[in-house]
């Protein structure tokens, strides 16, 4: 089968997927950095896996040690990810006859695939190419996504991080409500992300503990919304604390199933607004108890806030990228690096290979444990397993600016060898 | 008119009024550092003016010179703010005649208002008090908001570090857009605070610089929103760059002087939606360019953000408070302690006294050569201006447990000597 017989020692090939984080660029630099170290070329594919079906791709050589180093401390995909799902073998041959075509021309020999759920479905798939078309190819899946929903591993790299910034925002907000309350704003809900889990609203309970510490009340996708129950806690948390912090995962759902979000407010046209939980909640508290209100929606803000990063999160992330490469390049295929927590306290971890096909597709609940009986918090369980993950700070290097230093890759594209492919 | 003489050299009273900010609380630890220096008795009035009037007083000694220290790096009010605005003498000479009682029962000697326009004004009117009721109280106003808007100093202590959390979220969020926009969002919104005037949406201008670096668009409240403008600028910017950053002030109106988020989004009652902007500026991209969207709206997160101050906001908050007890103890009145620059390039400035009556309730605009011709950006003079102010770090230190070590008093309550008064 082999027409063209490598040349090299090979290349490997890395590209990110999906989401992406504030600390994903951090394995990013595991993967260059260790791959340099054994003297193996690393290209990487531009906005994921559309760049190597497009033989869209970035010479990572010709960005200097220094740049690449600083990808540890820049969040964001640095040399572009996307949301692209392959299609089985069987019903899209021709993606995956290009996939090996541009692997030939480039004598790509390891593909590092860094994302959630589907990319460890796209990695697993990719990883059996080189039996099914005869080349040579081993793939290693990198765990990556702040909705901590991967199995197997104790943790995604992402998560911590945004955990982190959920925590310190809770705590930072509440601080000004606490302050305003008497005269001001009663009730603040904070909508995170969290669209089918509510690891991050848990997070947040990590800003306090205690009844009166906030936030009083977490409002988890996992739990169809009581409406009678959320007011009575709302009302009983300002009678007795003088004001209440509320927050909310933006997958919360009514008892029929719908997203609260487009249950609720309609835009100028008409349509259901997206990411708009907290408005309606806001809505509803100020319609029945009429307390004044404020709410925030960070977005992206939260995913992206490597100035706050967790120290734990940045660390498992760059270790997840040099385990990868280690892996690949001592012969492994179609296995994901996990992070698996051998002590809560104090808090210790190690990455091990765990095969794809354990983590392809499947998702990881948040335990029933987690949360508690009355439904608006964290349980002792849910703080163990939480608190180690974003201990400790990785700092940013600041410009004379004030702004973070953040690196901006050349991002040199490799010359093009095949005619075009449209994926 | 004296009928109890001051049996001690007096006390000095601090509130605090109005929306707090992330250094607003430095202000405090330079006003009671500076006076426990100078041996002078704090007590400071919780939640504003109001503990002032209810006589709801709290001795500031009973917190160790740690804990006051540890305010530097606090967010929030530590004593309450408030909303309320003292009417006139003639008007309501009952509260006047309380303050007067309040002051005399404790004998307090100094009065130091730390707040923004209304605030100033509320300060210049106790200042007065001491002829007009025969009570010798010397009033100083202190400087903060966010807004910037305060007339005569150069700038507003609170203001620096939401224009810093403003810059680095838009730069953070962007740079996870970018990684996106090939197959995901396009556009992404972020609503920042301003109701009448544009100094934090300009802020987010200092993020980046020249044409393709983000925010591409910065809608300010000071001009009419135009749609068409709009929409031909997002498009030519996606169309250029790939995807598009747009920061807007809270208070874009429309041709007909309405507030742009309420004219549009309603919520589930049919009520307009107040701080929803971004939604309804996101609902136009979608329907008039079909480009993917995200919006952020970080309301009280922004205000609150201390673990990403700015150092030079930080100092300035000190230094304010710090000039206010000198001002006071060495014997002036109805003034208030003002930022002077003396020098952009290196940037140098100064604490100088300036009349309240200057002061209070005037309003400063942004400068119009400061918004660029086309509408969407700041102008060179607006960075001379702005950057200095979000220059340097001013770090938090962090507990074991991942989070900001914020310090929260134990704000001992002073025995009440008087009959309840309801303001």
């Amino acid at each position: 089968m082999r027409t063209v017989p490598p040349r090299s020692a090979g290349r490997l090939l890395y590209a990110q997927s999906g989401g992406v984080t504030a600390v994903i660029n951090a394995t990013a630099a595991g993967v260059i950095e260790t791959a340099r170290a054994r003297g193996v070329p690393v290209y990487a594919a531009r906005n994921g896996i559309l760049g190597a079906l497009r033989e869209d791709l970035i010479d990572t050589s010709k960005d200097s040690r220094a740049a690449i180093a600083a990808l540890r401390h820049t969040p964001g995909g640095a040399f572009g990810s996307c949301r692209y799902k392959l299609k089985s073998l069987e019903a899209n041959q021709a993606e995956y006859a290009r996939l090996i075509e541009v692997f030939r021309a480039h004598d790509i020999r390891w593909f590092l695939y860094n994302g959630g759920n589907d990319s460890a479905d796209t990695a697993l798939k990719i990883s059996r190419l080189g039996k099914a078309m005869g080349y040579d190819i081993r793939c290693i899946g990198v765990p990556k996504t702040v909705d901590n929903d991967l199995a197997v591993t104790d943790c995604c790299p992402g998560f911590g991080s945004v955990a982190k910034y959920t925590a310190i925002s809770t705590l930072e907000a509440s601080l000004d409500v606490a302050s305003m309350a008497d005269t001001s704003t009663k009730v603040f809900i904070l909508e995170v992300m969290g669209r089918h889990a509510g690891w991050i609203a848990a997070a947040a309970g990590l800003a306090g503990d205690g009844a009166d510490a906030p936030p009083h009340i977490i409002l988890f996708p996992e739990n169809a919304f009581d409406e009678v129950a959320f007011l009575a806690k709302v009302k009983a948390t300002v009678e007795r604390v003088g004001w209440c912090t509320v927050v909310a995962s933006e997958g919360v759902r009514n008892s029929a199933g719908q997203f609260l979000a487009e249950a609720g407010t309609r835009d100028a046209f008409g349509h259901a607004q997206l990411g708009g939980l907290a408005p309606v909640l806001a809505a509803l508290v100020k319609e029945k108890l009429g307390y004044k209100y404020h709410w925030a929606l960070p977005d992206y803000l939260q995913r992206s806030a490597r100035h706050a990063a967790s120290k734990v999160d940045a660390e498992q992330a760059y270790a997840v990228g040099k385990a990868a490469v280690d892996y690949a390049l001592d012969g492994m295929n179609a296995v994901m690096p996990v992070i698996v927590r051998t002590s809560d306290a104090p808090y210790r971890w190690k990455i091990l290979p765990t095969p794809l096909a354990r983590i392809a597709n499947r998702e990881k609940k948040m335990p029933r444990g987690f949360i508690r009986r009355d439904g608006f918090g964290i349980t002792a369980a849910a703080r163990r397993y939480l608190a180690p993950l974003i201990r400790g700070e990785a700092p940013v290097p600041y410009g004379k600016d004030g702004l973070p230093a953040y690196v901006r890759l050349k991002n040199v594209a490799v010359t093009r060898k095949l005619e075009p492919f449209a994926p």
